[in-house]
């Protein structure tokens, strides 16, 4: 139903990487090295920010014995034993915003960790979105474990590492959840 | 200070995309197709989704007097007068989700809509985020012009078109954000 034929390689390189994209919760154990987590968090950072606040912040971790204390105490993050690194997205709740005005962190922090995981895809490496907001017996042990200000909101935890090959992309395509011109 | 020297030339495009995606608030008018726009909503059902629930549902428009209607009634989104397309990210938030979870719907149409921003960069067309959830004085607007049922959240706008070229690339990376291994 998609013809891509009239696009560029460029542009299909890149929409192949971002289909490629994928849950990775298998990795064999290799570390992952600074710098590759630094290039990730640049990609988070790249991210659209509501009203251009940037209200997020980010504890990027190799060190095995914090992976797995995280490992230890996430009901949902036990992929962590196996990574060789993870970024933590995190929000400063404290920043002014306009009056009237909402909240945004979520949805930026949601596009920052979207851009992680899509990095990662393109760098060779996987990646996974666990979920920390909004799940208080989640957020607990994370802001013990990596000590958060109380202004800090930790929002997810994304291990990464060297996929197994394992884990594969999924096809969610849907037609019926795309309406034209209106409902 | 980041290094991507070691990276392939396949990987460094998918990051120069990347950074390269801008909030592109203005449009030459040009309309944009439905094969185009279908790229755009593949790219967003490609996102992640918590538990896999894929709440999201898009509404794709590319009628001038819808474009139109919405410039008029929404306070932050008269770009889409000069859009050649929109495409409305929204939640169904009738699915069942299993006892003691959050609903994840807002995290996972973040995710889709920053798909759907890069895939535009990607095709080098130009979009921009125009937030609607959580506020209600912009979703009852897109509700009623768009005729969405009562479960059907509307999310996001994303004017979508070709760009004048005033719009540049922010440059956000902030080294003050990143905290290694713990706060």
């Amino acid at each position: 139903m998609i013809d891509m034929t009239s696009k560029s390689n460029y542009t299909k390189d890149f929409l192949n990487i971002l289909h490629a994209r994928k849950s990775v919760r298998h990795f064999t154990g290799k570390a992952v090295t600074r710098k590759q987590l630094e290039v990730l968090l640049k990609a988070g950072m790249a991210a659209p920010s509501g009203r251009n606040e940037q209200p997020w912040v980010f504890i990027a971790i190799t060190e095995r014995t914090v992976l797995d204390q995280l490992a230890d105490d996430l009901p949902n993050a036990g992929m962590l034993y196996q990574a060789g690194g993870a970024v933590v997205v995190c929000a400063d709740i404290s920043l002014p915003i306009p009056e009237g005005k909402a909240r945004l962190w979520s949805q930026d922090c949601s596009a920052a960790t979207e851009n992680i995981l899509l990095a990662a895809e393109a760098m060779n490496l996987g990646a996974v979105w666990t979920a920390v907001h909004p799940y208080p017996d989640r957020q607990y042990p994370v802001r013990k474990i990596l000590q958060l200000p109380e202004n800090i909101v930790p929002f997810s935890v994304i291990p990464v590492g060297y996929p197994t090959g394992e884990d594969q992309p999924k096809d969610k395509f849907d037609i019926r959840k795309i309406h034209w011109g209106k409902w």
